[in-house]
């Protein structure tokens, strides 16, 4: 039987996401909460429309995860983010022990790996997922930007 | 003359936050965001009552603060917390490019300091300012909880 519920299948739910914020205006991110394969929050970086440097996707995500469940722990949940989290993302993704983060495209430059930010030990990471499109729609913005 | 709006005037104001967590049951940190003199914008921690990990003094006193400025960058801002931020608030604080962050307490487990978070290079950072009153807060909290 194929299966239905892969990385992919969430990945271009928070793809979605990325888009609608690119309509926006938004440096395009998005993300997805799932858990028991369905999904829970969904968000998209509001940082310019709020005037807001934390409303980045995976903090409302965050914050709409743990309102849905009653509870602040994410641990049996998996967050599906379109770009590798910030110190700050992953600094909040710590704190709610989740179960695992599927990110698409790299940030080289804030993302939490090069800048050494550390995540909850019982959290699995799998990344890569999708990443030329998440990667394609940020090109595509800031080319977009320069005009 | 005297001077009256030294960092201890400031970092008052933050512990009386921290007091009002501290009677909620809340973990007790405290926060003041001031410009010009003025404090623009006071929280204190929430994570019990909001069931969001999100919620730290810090993060809800950026976001008072943006809000109350118009506009996204806290550069002329000095952020008063009675303890040291976590990886996630010095995140944040990174992203708003604060002027200055001055902190009571060290957190020597979680603090951004021992998790070797990067804040913006323009942000001067003043720690210990009334670190005993804020530090002793907070071994009241946890001796309270304990019984």
């Amino acid at each position: 039987m194929e299966q239905v519920f892969t990385d992919e299948y969430f990945m271009k739910k928070a793809l979605q996401e990325a888009e609608t914020a690119f309509e926006k205006g938004e440096i395009p991110v998005g993300a997805v909460i799932v858990v028991n394969n369905q999904v829970i929050a969904r968000s998209h970086n509001l940082t310019e429309m709020l005037n807001d440097v934390t409303a980045h996707a995976e903090m409302q995500s965050i914050t709409a995860a743990a309102h849905f469940l009653g509870g602040k722990y994410l641990k049996e949940c998996t967050l599906y983010v379109t770009l590798e989290p910030c110190q700050m993302c992953a600094g909040a993704l710590y704190w709610s022990q989740i179960s695992k983060i599927v990110f698409g495209a790299r940030d080289e430059q804030r993302g939490y790996l090069s800048m050494g930010t550390k995540l909850h030990p019982k959290t699995a990471v799998v990344s890569g997922v999708m990443a030329q499109e998440a990667a394609d729609l940020m090109v595509r913005f800031f080319a977009n930007r320069r005009k």
